[in-house]
């Protein structure tokens, strides 16, 4: 290894220096448990020997800035994400950069360049706004990121924040199940991210125990806006056989899906019930008051900001995935299944 | 005046030299239109004799940073205006900042501290979250500044975006007017803030238009979220002689409005037709459909954004106030005036 003070020791010497492997020294960069203690030790004191620096290390101690992206900047959602991560950093003496990549190559591009210009000591992606090649981008960039709600199964490395999206899908399902409801439709998110597949798996598994088997058309795919609820909800209700209460993962899709059920000349929740997820803070201003799993979607964005300053401060994490728990909260839309209308 | 390399000369140094007040200096400084030419040659000659240099002068041509505040981050009203300065700062190669203040003294310090710190090039304040006294600390900092929808009368040298809050008002209440109603009620936003009294005044004058006296208990004020619509709507449908429409001066307020309504026994629009302000994205989605004025939020925010790179690049403003226009989105909210249910 060159001892040249010019000379930039990278990771994969490290590596050989410690005889690991290059995600073993990533790991013990970024402070994960899952290193033996002897293995920790071995690479920390090969990069101690080497006086391995992180990139932008120096620069990242005097930058006062986190990084926090999304795909748009288009629901009220994104605005609860916002207050929490804010109300974190603004009072570690953080600013709170705001971006909108609009699943755009270009605006990725932009983006990483303005961050590394910019000095950000971290990054917060939502719902995994980058692909794979911008995520091997920002590791090159070596910044300490957290990922919320990850879009598919995250690397290893990085540290996530989710819901119990399981678990509340499972809640919602069963509250209806409880009503009489034995033809429930699901009106889920898009397939790529892993918050639509684990509600829809908890739906599947709240049937599967109530004995019922899950008919292929009560399944209709929204992309969490209301448009797509309206849709989704008018070809579930266009069925031979309707279902009499739908679960649409969003609740802005669920406001979507009351627009359909007047469109068919029914009732919430007296023909159809209608339960949401997000909770978001319109859901009890809606007619009738959205009946909802709620997501700390505020608590989310704060617990995604310390998780970034812990690593930032280099602290060891307990947990890399963190979810947080979902509840019920029981309004207006849902009520008892009613008479079978379709014979 | 000193020849001290190390001395900062100040704007008072320049206004002494240039024979003129210490505005004027400003004005000159913030690249206002209305300074007389002459004046305008003679303080910038001083300021070229004398070397004055903004604070932050050098800083700021290496940040890439525009701070965007807001007292509170708990509306979709944001996020609209968010994505509107994102979407031109992105472009620009600049990060945007968005902090909340909460009106809080406190929170306010510590994020001017950390703005002064993150050498940001430019804040753009929305509803004006600082206080009269951090106004001037702004000032001190020497950072351009542009305000959407000022709270109040504006200090001169701060260029502001707004709506055409007035003509809004006005275009709401003479739909409402046209279809019958001569009962208008109206839901104020607070009162401190310029674009609720606009609002106001244009709903006033619609009435005095049509020979209509407004009645002092026709008034109720809330602050733009929806409990507090409700709230004023109940005060209003409780009058001995309720009025069969409400004009709430937010769509917010306005689904609020819409749960009052109901709890009366009263349908919309057949009973008390509503009209909102804003034109949300879920104000479509309500039932029924708002109708409201629409107020282009994302335009108002890009607007501000490049309102701000132009005073950051020095040029010159042609006008230091715009008004983005407002128009009427008839939905079904609103209909003709119910026959007199009061006798």
């Amino acid at each position: 290894m060159s001892a040249d003070p010019q000379h930039r020791v990278t990771v994969a010497e490290i590596a050989r220096a410690a005889g690991v492997s290059v995600p073993t020294v990533s790991r013990v960069l970024n402070h994960r448990g899952d290193v033996a203690p002897q293995t920790r030790e071995r690479v920390e004191g090969a990069i101690r020997r080497h006086g391995y620096r992180r990139r932008g290390e120096s620069r990242r101690s005097q930058a006062r800035l986190v990084d926090l992206v999304f795909n748009d900047l288009d629901s009220p959602w994104a605005v609860e994400i916002i207050r929490g991560v804010e109300d974190v950093a603004r009072e570690s003496g953080l600013g709170t950069v705001v971006s909108a990549v609009h699943r755009s190559p270009e605006s990725v591009r932009q983006w990483l360049g303005n961050l590394s210009e910019r000095m950000s000591s971290g990054v917060i992606l939502v719902t995994s706004a980058l692909e794979r090649s911008t995520d091997d981008e920002l590791r090159m960039l070596d910044v300490p990121t957290v990922v919320i709600d990850p879009v598919g199964a995250p690397s290893v490395e990085v540290p996530t924040i989710g819901a119990t999206n399981w678990s509340g899908g499972l809640a919602a399902t069963e509250h209806l199940l409880k009503m009489g409801h034995r033809r429930i439709g699901f009106v889920a998110g898009p397939s790529h991210l892993l918050c639509s597949r684990a509600r829809m798996d908890g739906y599947r598994a709240a049937l599967e125990s109530a004995g019922i088997e899950l008919r292929e058309e009560w399944v209709a795919t929204g992309d969490f806006h209301p448009e797509s609820g309206f849709r989704s909800a008018h070809e579930l209700l266009s069925l031979p056989e309707p279902p009499t209460a739908i679960f649409a993962s969003s609740d802005e899709m669920a406001f979507g899906a009351y627009e359909a059920v007047r469109r068919h000349g029914l009732r919430v929740p007296d023909d159809v019930s209608i339960v949401g997820f997000d909770d978001l803070p319109t859901a009890r201003w809606a007619f009738p008051p959205l009946t909802t799993i709620r997501q700390p979607l505020a608590a989310m964005g704060m617990l995604a900001a310390r998780t970034l300053l812990r690593l930032i401060a280099r602290e060891r994490l307990e947990s890399p995935r963190v979810e947080l728990s979902t509840s019920l909260v029981v309004r207006e839309s849902t009520g008892p299944a009613p008479q079978d209308r379709s014979g």
